[in-house]
């Protein structure tokens, strides 16, 4: 048999979960954020983001870590790079910024997995492909999904406007309606692992 | 930048397809199927399948190779393994039989690549799940997805009663109804790699 590679994946009770101040969203709707996007374009080109697939366990089910805005906005932590960044210090800086506590002390080692997924952004529109489609030459943006493995223990800081919530695989299934297509595709792209449930 | 994968992908042209005698379904119904697989599964316990992703290219988009039955059922290359039977070589087994040529002169040599894709039947209805789902302690079926890369020329020889498609990426993803959940998830489990588009 060929082994599928292996993921440990810890209890979400191993780890610690405290706030920290609020990061917030530098756009206020939609329509400034796809403004800003193409600003952006016009001075640094094609947009890189790196987003990481943190998981944990809970009654023998893999569950995923999704930072909620509000009451209905989902999103894997993460961001842009800076023009020229590389992808996996950029994505450890993210999820720092995103979910490590502000003292320096204690910054997580995180560990940068394999790429899941990667959706390309043909316009300056909402609407990602998970391909560079046909007939697009320019795509605005190319973002990627990290598995991030996480150690056995942890501890947590969410900025105080949002939520984390570990959601299970089953609840994004076929859930493009709550999650959006990236999102509700996870499961999908991971489909592939063997996930070692460790009970401690 | 971290290398994602690279796929070389042919032109759909460096192919040459044939026909060879029919390869009849085993069932008349889908009912038939599940009561067999029932059957089997008394026998034989969890029932492994192993299917191939073949990809080929037209208009430098990513295409994958569909075995079409009648005007609507798709299916990919494979089938299941026997008891015991090593997944590779069990994948390479039923695409020869479904694919090459019936001379034994010219058997193609198929390379199996990672496997892209894991999908659970928990009972024995149509129902599959991208994760063993909860609860769950003795799943029918485990059917595995691989990717199979073509070399750049090879002859394929179909079953009469059945067409070969190359269906492109576009086509496939938000596409269930037509596909089915299986079929229509491959652009996004295929999205982390990086095609190579070779043109002769």
């Amino acid at each position: 048999m060929v082994p599928s590679p292996v993921v440990n994946v810890y209890p979400l009770s191993s780890y610690t979960f405290g706030s920290k101040e609020a990061k917030m969203e530098k756009d206020t709707s939609v329509a400034d954020r796809l403004a800003r996007m193409k600003q952006n374009y016009m001075k640094e080109g094609m947009r890189t983001s790196v987003e990481g697939i943190l998981l944990v366990q809970e009654h023998n089910h893999p569950h995923i870590l999704l930072l909620q805005i509000g009451n209905s906005f989902f999103k894997l932590p993460g961001g842009r790079l800076k023009p020229g960044e590389n992808e996996i210090e950029g994505l450890k800086r993210k999820l720092t910024s995103k979910l490590a506590p502000t003292a320096s002390s204690i910054q997580p080692d995180w560990q940068i997995g394999e790429c899941a997924a990667m959706w390309w952004r043909p316009n300056f529109e909402t609407l990602l492909y998970p391909y560079s489609p046909p007939h697009i030459t320019k795509p605005k943006e190319c973002k990627k999904l990290f598995v991030v493995p996480l150690s056995e223990k942890q501890y947590f800081a969410v900025p105080k406007n949002l939520k984390l919530l570990a959601v299970p695989l089953f609840e994004l299934y076929d859930n493009v309606q709550r999650y959006g297509p990236v999102i509700s595709a996870i499961p999908q792209q991971l489909s592939k692992f063997n996930f070692n449930a460790i009970n401690n």
